[in-house]
């Protein structure tokens, strides 16, 4: 996907056209959000109304915001939330009042030790208002009287999440599921929508082994309600990946899901070693993103995140430095050709068993040995011994192409002409 | 406990107050030490008599010595038990005679490559006489007629130890062995007697969930005897550590219990990772002290040694250098520390599940979120989210400390804060 | 072995006497090869007649060839078998025709790359004729018309194999095998050949435990329809080393067994730590030697691969510079001793169980002990506490030399003075 100009070309531009929404956990952004998603692939959208429970949770009030500002004793603004909507803690509670410096600090965000960013806040669960500025504005910040301005509405209404669903040969679902809820940053986590879109857009073209499935969700609580929605066929999906900061200019991360053996993470540590790409493995820890609540005890799923710098390890995270200088549709492309290398392994990675076990076939017979004997072989004749001497109904192709350190790419060939001519057939386990 | 000069005085005073006593596999010495220990903790005191068979093995004739010289041609005494019992062999038989000094030298015994040392030697089960002396002395020694008296009995009496048992909460037991049956050396091992006594006065005024067992004994037929006498209740023991070689300057070292996957040797590696000292691993081997009685197959029971620098590794190791000036209290004092950390592990370490483990539990309205979404968080959070991920009924503390690198303490800690919210629960399996 | 000239004089002879034969898959080289060896060993000579069916393979027609030669347009013989056999394509079909040199190079073999070399080539299962000449004396070849001549024949006969059964105390077999297949080459074969021969020499000599196969036979089709032939009894080869390339100065090279924890594999990565000789491992791979019939999943025998350069390593491989100056009776012999080790620990690595598991028994009551405590213990002592320690049923002499670091000698040493006192007892799984 690296030399197609075009799809850059329509990344930068979904980029740039959903950098300035106002999403939040609720609200009219997350569906202008998904409405724009449309565009490209067609997703579900659902409702999720105000005080549904969800486990130990439930849907809070819908919260949407029209303006914000601060005023100084001279009457400038010097907080604009038109200038930016990370200025305002997410689900502020409206307000309009006149005030001192000293008790509007007291609702004020800053990052001294990053002083020209503005910090990206949220208060979901208790009721406030708050602002965000740089630490720079706020040491300019004179006494006086200020006037402070939030319109917003907290109001019952609904949590809107976007689904796809991609049929395949059988129900095995590999499961892409990224979030939707932040404001105006681009590596975490539009980054992670746009390569979600792109790699859907793809799939569909495809004749698909696996189905897929595709979460544009608020996180956290998006996730939660759409387990809790979902219990009954969580059990079919076998593999999955959380998308997010994957524009960044980092290497390929890979944060493994919390089971160690899980076959996610073999197959996107193979699919890595393949690309030959450089990467880094994190083992799984329980924040972070969707992954935890996807593999909390009760549903044990095996979801690991495969990112560039991941969240909290780069310094423009949570924070307006986090914005479209910082990442590049180059990146987000990139991106997407490491998970269609983890997909084009999980759609082939079965388990054959050799139809011919005692000794070799003859492989001449079958065309795939020349003549003089003594000869340097090709590697596809590696890969056919590799193959043939592992078949023995327990070793799948990803398992012979890690024993045998070959591209799983090779061996899925030569497992292909080794099937064509009957040496091996698939165990459906 | 390094902040306390109290304990490390009292230390002191036990070390230098045990240390003249002519101890052996038998006799008065070991009688006047257990007496001493009294002082300090409510130890039982058993006699085995003489002839009582175990296993393999029977219980000698007690040994006792009054005193024990050699005089030269002049008659000056250039060996005189007065000023050193090691310089007479363990279990010497009675001799009172004039020899020449070339038949005398069939019965010294020297460390040639250690001039100044006098070594350590017994014979248990050979009858026979002998004196230890340093190679300096010997080779000072006269031609001529030589005075030897050996004052010793070997009669029908008993084999002495001490035993203390600490009842906690459940029948499991933590086992804590130690030898009193070496004469005037420090480290091997009046520094395990004096560490043992100091860790059961600390446990006595504890709760306890483990029962505690501590044995001072003769070592080798000390720990067959204990053996053979409490068969059907060595299934109780969960832990054990022979206590030896704690006084010296040397880094902690674990020699590991016989299996290598047992318990105790995973909960004395994680107390000395969590405490940050330099620590030494010693795979388990088949010698040294009593873990290999405890460890033979017909016990199989998981005791390791927890020392400093081990026997055999250091050179005044088995002879007169091994003195007062080659331990210390606050050397004892911190080993007395390390197997704290030890039972602190062991008391606490429980599996628990997740009462709430389908996604995360909301951690804000149990008090432990802050307010604000995207803040850095406090460390006790990230252990909350291993408990409650990890907490799948399988999982123990232990387990969660060591997949998490977070120290067991924190794990403790949060475990305790969720247990009394009710969101996980004790398994007892 | 390694101070045996008479032995390594033996080597010498054997090796210059077959080393011009001209063998192949079939034919009377191979049968002179066979009858030469039963001076030394007394081998059963099988034949299996042309069309005999094995698996996926058939044995072909009897190839034998008297003279063949390409004369140039001036007369003189430029090619000539009688100078190497290996200037014909093995299997050619008899030609005898003038030709101009681009017709006569259609059929000419070199290695531009190894200028002076003449690479091996046959052609078994296509019926075609050829030469093969040093790239130098190709680029000499002036135009003009070239008779060609070869006085070869295809017909029915046999292929011609040999085997050795040596009877030991028990049914289970160690077999080795090597192949006889390749014209006047050393290293790859008559290396492995020669070696086979004397390790059986030697063998016949000893009591066995196990029981010994060797197979001398043509590679890939011989040890096909071997295993055709003998499918019934192949379960009692518990283990089985590929003798090849044992003959030039690398040091020696095992490439495993295909199962990673065959024992085979164990034991001879473990006599190759105990002769301290530099050694290189190999993973398996399904490619090389009959080792890859051994393991195909129809028959997953323990086969492994004991050699010094393994074949395709070195440069003169598959060519005529692999002749009696590439290796030497010195490395043969040599390997035969890391063959013997190897058998060395087969024949003793049991399982016994201390009969005595309740603590240590008294070492001193059964002469095992030096009196005086404390003294430096023999290495011996050491050896039987290992054992001791861990007979517990489950753990066998090489399993007890590998977890304690001693040599699998010493370690058999001790275990036969126990099993002698009675301490032990061999345990029959």
């Amino acid at each position: 996907m690296n030399k197609r100009p075009l799809v850059r070309e329509e990344i930068s531009q979904l980029l740039e056209r959903l950098y300035p929404i106002c999403r939040s956990l609720t609200g009219e952004g997350n569906r202008e959000t998904l409405k724009i998603l449309r565009e490209h692939i067609p997703l579900d959208i659902r409702e999720v109304s105000t005080g549904t429970k969800a486990f130990d949770w439930e849907v809070p009030k819908e919260w949407n915001i029209i303006d914000a500002w601060v005023k100084d004793p001279s009457g400038n603004k010097v907080i604009d939330f038109g200038n930016s909507n990370l200025h305002v803690v997410g689900y502020s509670t409206p307000v309009n009042k006149v005030m001192s410096l000293e008790e509007l600090k007291g609702h004020l965000h800053t990052l001294p030790d990053s002083p020209t960013a503005i910090p990206y806040r949220t208060s979901y669960y208790e009721e406030q208002w708050g602002f965000c500025v740089s630490h720079e504005e706020y040491e300019k910040l004179e006494d006086g009287e200020y006037e402070v301005f939030i319109d917003s509405e907290l109001k019952d209404g609904s949590l809107t999440y976007g689904e796809l669903y991609l049929e395949g040969e059988i129900k095995d679902e590999f499961l892409i599921s990224t979030y939707i809820c932040h404001p105006s940053m681009c590596n975490d986590n539009l980054s992670g929508v746009v390569l979600s879109t792109f790699l859907a857009k793809e799939l569909m073209k495809r004749d698909r082994y696996m189905s897929y499935r595709f979460l544009f969700i608020p996180e956290t609580l998006g996730s939660i309600v759409w387990l809790s929605r979902n219990e009954d066929m969580v059990h079919n999906i076998k593999y999955g990946l959380v998308a997010t900061c994957t524009g960044d200019d980092g290497p390929v991360t890979y944060k493994m899901a919390k089971s160690d053996d899980a076959l996610i993470n073999e197959i996107v540590v193979k699919s890595l070693q393949d690309s030959r790409v450089p990467y880094i493995l994190q083992d799984f820890y329980p924040w972070g993103s969707d992954d935890r609540q996807y593999s909390s005890p009760g549903f044990d799923m095996p979801v690991g995140s495969l990112m560039r710098t991941p969240y909290r390890y780069f310094p423009e995270y949570h924070t307006s430095l986090d914005d479209l200088n910082f990442v590049s549709a180059d990146n987000i492309s990139d991106s997407v050709d490491r998970y269609i290398d983890v997909v084009n392994i999980v759609e082939k990675n079965k388990i054959y068993i050799n139809k011919n076990p005692k000794c070799e076939p003859r492989l001449g017979k079958y065309g795939f040995y020349n003549i003089a004997g003594g000869q340097r072989k090709p590697e596809i004749l590696d890969a056919l011994r590799w193959i043939l001497s592992l078949s023995d109904g327990y070793n799948s192709l990803l398992d012979i192409s890690k024993r045998s350190g070959m591209e799983f790419c090779k061996i899925a060939q030569a497992a292909k002409a080794l099937r064509e001519c009957g040496l091996i057939e698939e165990i459906r386990t």
